[in-house]
């Protein structure tokens, strides 16, 4: 009879089991971050004088656009490549721990917006390896979230989201943007 | 007796179980969409005449050819910056729920096919966030598949396939694409 | 008592079964590919004289540069867009497999370095599909990984890591690029 009452027992908790693994992918996703890491970039944009400190260059432009000077209209249609040193405080002069490489394009005539595709590139002790991210960059915003879209080295395919803030934006030439990664997928 | 025969038998239960486990992510998988969502977005290239109402520009062209008009030889090279409106339906004239945004280049001499890189940008009630987009856009089929490869807000990790269809062509300056979004991760 | 012991042996089992599947996602992932291929594809710079063979071609360039020459300076800001022959072997005149489409930009000043944004597309008895791309490349370093952001077709969703390696650079027309793809999510 005891035998009979946990032979039912153990079914019933087989039961729920095999219900709660049937969809595990979808169920016990949480969005608490596997890895948060915290770093600035720094962008100098080549306008015609300061091509030994610039760490970008638009290399493409609308048809009333030219190559050196960001144009109106919100920069709309600027391409603009980009090896920007990165940081782990918000100095320009600390030492680089790794660089931030890709492009961005204004996309929008009304306000400042960017389309954003880049990685960050790290062959220090501390990290090796990349991560690539894209997404859309409403920069008038305080905080604009972009995918972690994959990674490499030490990042094996990584998946998240990382918060962008503009810390710093002085003429058109230098921006310094803080970058909040939240990695949930981990490997 | 019959304790030891509902041990076995638990025994094999767990045993099936257990390898029915071990590689969660592998096998539980379902095609089945996790969300699914329909919308059009409107592209209106800029030529020359219609500044204020072009939504996109050609910002990048090969040697021989120009920004106000797209190239010979399938527009091969032409990079385009786009910042459409997102409808429910398929009439330009309805409300936009949201900002196509982003980038395609024609990639191929002999027939029409482009690469894409954009985000649906979403900040209404229904909908707070993005959906970031890439792939391979040959224009010619009847449907195309891209990739949904990250997303923030309500679409907080999303990946999962869209499938673009021409649902209008006029001249060289308006189309309107068609866009199912099939989810299959969803968090 | 017999019944009570294995009663208690399952309970065990099971509180040791429910804490291995807790978290799946996060536990159970193994870095052995689900899925490994090796290809090989051929880029063909476009350079004022070769428009029939070119397979890419120069579309945005600094203000320094042009569209028939890739420039000084590691060709920093240069923006290629391809078309090239994926082949099975590294014979730029066997069949090809599949295309290769997308783009790279020239990013850094100091070194030969890109960033890639591309898609394999096949349409063939043996693939049909695509698999998307992004990520750094070094050129310089033997080997390098980027990310595979997503697929479709028969690489839906995927998910992954491809190693890029220069199998051959002549001039600066033509180079060839081993790609080993390794999928670690397959749907």
């Amino acid at each position: 009879m005891e035998a009979k009452r946990s032979l039912l027992a153990i079914f019933l908790l087989l039961s729920f089991l095999s219900i709660s693994t049937a969809a595990p992918t979808r169920k016990t996703r949480t969005r608490k971050p596997c890895k948060s890491m915290l770093f600035y970039f720094h962008d100098i944009i080549y306008n015609g004088h300061n091509a030994k400190n610039a760490t970008s260059a638009i290399v493409g432009s609308p048809q009333w656009g030219n190559k050196t000077l960001l144009t109106g209209q919100n920069h709309f249609g600027d391409l603009v490549v980009f090896d920007d040193p990165i940081t782990l405080d918000n100095n320009l002069h600390s030492k680089p721990v790794g660089r931030a490489q890709g492009f961005y394009i204004y996309d929008k005539k009304d306000i400042f917006t960017a389309w954003l595709g880049f990685s960050f590139v790290f062959n220090s002790t501390q990290h090796k390896g990349s991560i690539n991210f894209a997404g859309a960059d409403p920069l008038m915003n305080k905080t604009r979230d972009i995918s972690v879209i994959g990674g490499t080295g030490d990042f094996f395919m990584a998946r998240g989201v990382a918060t962008l803030m503009t810390d710093a934006f002085e003429g058109e030439v230098y921006f310094r943007l803080r970058t909040d990664i939240n990695l949930y997928e981990c490997w």
